[in-house]
């Protein structure tokens, strides 16, 4: 997580929303370390897990990832939730709770519907106040 | 929405499963004509409204395309709502519903999240039954 807080902090700087996202293997190893792109890529999808997500799948040359887990340093949006169930992940961390817009444990809950074919493992709140620190200041920055 | 059932149909002949898509720009062009692609992508993601909404941003040079609709053969899933929102698109029309892993007018019931910060115009079951007939054959091959 610390190296997502570091990579949200990077691209907070780069004046996109910062959030980053670290997709890490069964053994250990790192496959993907991302951030939000979005304004950079000019692509609404660009979301640190997505991407995340799009570079480890693309490295194992498989769709599905069954062994892996995701830190992330915001609770998933439902664009991000549904692609880690599609992905099949272990297991996602995320650090600050978001009420706005995350769908693990706000708004569609995506995990608990009944149409979601996978349930990854959860845990929410590991280094919150880092990770919401970084979004109150990048959000007061731009008043 | 003839187009992007053909495109579906080609899909699933490559054995991806059969869901075409494509984006119209507000003068009427066609900005992206995709379809799925996950397994030849290796892509968990791939589904064909991201990939046309991907295209179509990356063409404009610009992440939101609110002049923009899009049509699918298929009701899209939590991951491409979501992306549809993100996007401003303006109206979505799809073919097929998808009861299973629908999140319009199933499941999660995207657009009617409070948490979710736009929506678009929304028109289904266009071309339903050939959209319908084609996932039908090829889940049916696959048996």
């Amino acid at each position: 997580m610390a190296q997502a807080l570091d990579l949200a902090a990077a691209a907070g700087r780069a004046g996109e929303v910062p959030v980053g996202a670290v997709l890490v293997a069964g053994d250990g190893s790192v496959l993907a370390a991302t951030a939000n792109r979005v304004e950079t890529d000019h692509d609404p999808t660009a979301h640190a897990e997505l991407l995340a997500i799009r570079e480890a799948a693309r490295l194992r040359g498989e769709p599905r990832l069954p062994d892996c887990e995701l830190f992330v340093t915001l609770e998933p949006c439902a664009m991000c939730a549904a692609a880690i169930a599609f992905a099949r992940l272990k297991r996602v961390t995320f650090a600050a709770y978001d009420p706005k817009g995350g769908a693990v444990e706000h708004g569609p809950r995506f995990f608990a519907q009944p149409t979601c074919h996978h349930r990854p493992e959860v845990v929410g709140g590991v280094e919150e106040s880092r990770a919401a620190e970084l979004l109150r200041q990048f959000f007061q920055a731009l008043r």
